[in-house]
């Protein structure tokens, strides 16, 4: 179903559920039991390299753009002001599984600056890492903000905000920190913001095509240090994703684990609602995907298989096969079906 | 995207993914983010009554079909013999959330069988019921078969198989007693049998087309007792069903507040990969739903939409609304969006 190279200016409804293609299926018993439809986008520097389904279909990158929103973390000067280094980078990149690894380091950040949890504006989950959470339950303990997959990235917000001594309710829309991230989402984008949400971590998030984000992944590849304040920001950026993958994501989560895979051939990033991406540094390679209903296992099956395509991992990596061909297993352990990527894809 | 009144033998391909309509979306910010598409059967005595996308996609009805899977255990006399009450058959057709209540009568169940626990075949997981999973961890325990959402099934099972003296592999797709759930899965279905499967708790799954199983509900609803060994089963299994929701599931899920929302009107099972359906004894109508991408809140908000269709629930009523068009609020509570049912359906 490639789109071939489609031209960025397509025109044709914008609206996500116009055009997907098949992405992902689950096979049991030799039966097709599901499948799920979406779109996905390579983009260089020049534009669309390749396409599934409809390119300008609109979106919300969710999770997926956290680098985006990181930018003014060091456009500004705050990062180096507050001496950040590639850990606390990597941890404004990230979704976390809200690990102690993730909640003591977020937590010292935030000591660092002279504040605590309850500046944090993202509100407390559960934690997905099973040890922390079973640890909460045992001790009578509530999840606090740190447990939040996106703290790392509230943490970068308050970093900004208390050095350009803006207010502190940083997640209003119209608060200065939102607005320059709405304008960098529009430039990397390279083109105009189509939509506002509001995000589960109570950001504003910016809609945009998949080819906009796609494109705004390939300058983030193209990116590289000394290369003028927005290049040496998007390099950075990069660069702390790769140097710590159980930061961004943790043990047995997919970006953790395909980023491993890749060996530092790509940072890769997910976002709720079946988004994904890839930034292929030494390709200049940029990534898409949506999977049409949000389901994150289509989602993990096609950026897996486009990262084997691109060359930046290997299909018969144990790390790749989990996302690109999952098999299924029921509760005695017995095998009932798989994941396969929709032909399209393979 | 409704069908019409479209014959039983529809001609064209019956693979799943094949004529999939719109079913729900999720809009954010005024933009639709995600959308599920699938297919919706409402039969009665006759045939189709009306039908969204493809009613002769072939799908598994994994546990939205324990109903079927619990006719031998009536059929058999193995009820009777054991003198098992509504309750009984209840758990027989649940997918519950392994609540102390759940395991307790399923524990005693077996208790009463002369069996235990290790007699299961269907695996432990975590209960999705919180306070025993809590319980659990503060206990230092692990969960066991009891607290498999399908432990109710598998008693069903294991009390045909000893009133028959047949062996203790039940889930062997050879076993005397899958051969008769495949026969009367056939039967109740009016067609062949497509395919088989495995499920998530080891026994098998029959693949049909999705009017079969909406053919099938029709069935149950139009069952009386009284009328012959199949009807009484039928209509006993019914019976318990709406007698018992909160056995059928539990607190807080989908089957257990649409149940007690149709006051009486309507048994719902809900099943994996977006799979569910509904029995209208009043009005001898049968419902299914394949969400194509096996989203479970896209079933959940068509089924919905469809008992309001057909009078069985009031579309004002909360316990409906969660289904049918529920609120997405983030961890700090504030609304970012909301599940919608397709046009088409509504």
């Amino acid at each position: 179903m490639a789109a071939g190279k489609a031209g960025p200016d397509r025109g044709g409804d914008r609206r996500v559920d116009r055009g997907a293609a098949p992405m992902a299926e689950l096979w049991r018993g030799g039966v097709l039991e599901s499948t799920h439809l979406g779109h996905a986008v390579i983009c260089d520097a020049k534009g669309i390299v390749e396409a599934w389904g409809n390119p300008g279909a609109v979106i919300f990158p969710r999770s997926s753009c956290k680098m985006i929103q990181a930018l003014p973390l060091i456009e500004t000067g705050a990062a180096d002001a507050r001496g950040l280094g590639a850990e606390h980078l990597a941890l404004a990149c990230a979704s976390h599984q809200g690990a102690a690894l993730h909640v003591e380091k977020t937590g010292r950040w935030l000591a660092d600056l002279g504040l605590s949890e309850a500046d944090l504006r993202c509100g407390a989950h559960e934690p997905d890492d099973r040890d922390e959470r079973e640890r909460l339950i045992r001790a009578g303990e509530r999840p606090c903000q740190l447990h939040n997959n996106c703290s790392g990235k509230h943490c970068g917000f308050l970093t900004v905000t208390q050095h350009q001594g803006w207010g502190p309710d940083y997640v209003d829309p119209g608060h200065p920190l939102q607005l320059a991230i709405r304008e960098a989402t529009g430039e990397v984008a390279g083109e105009e913001i189509s939509g506002m949400g509001i995000d589960g971590c109570s950001a504003p998030n910016f809609a945009i095509s998949l080819e906009g984000l796609a494109r705004a992944m390939a300058a983030f590849a193209a990116a590289r240090e000394g290369q003028g304040v927005r290049q040496s920001a998007m390099a950075r950026l990069v660069g702390a994703m790769i140097l710590h993958p159980e930061l961004v994501a943790g043990e047995k989560r997919a970006c953790t684990g395909l980023m491993r895979a890749a060996q530092g051939r790509a940072a890769v990033k997910t976002g709720a609602e079946g988004v994904f991406v890839a930034i292929l540094p030494g390709q200049g390679i940029g990534v898409a995907v949506k999977a049409l209903d949000g389901g994150t296992r289509a989602a993990e099956a096609a950026i897996a298989a486009l990262l084997v395509r691109l060359g930046a991992v290997e299909a018969a990596d144990p790390l790749v096969v989990k996302r690109l061909n999952p098999v299924q297993r029921n509760w005695r352990r017995l095998e009932t079906g798989e994941i396969r990527v929709a032909p399209g894809f393979r």
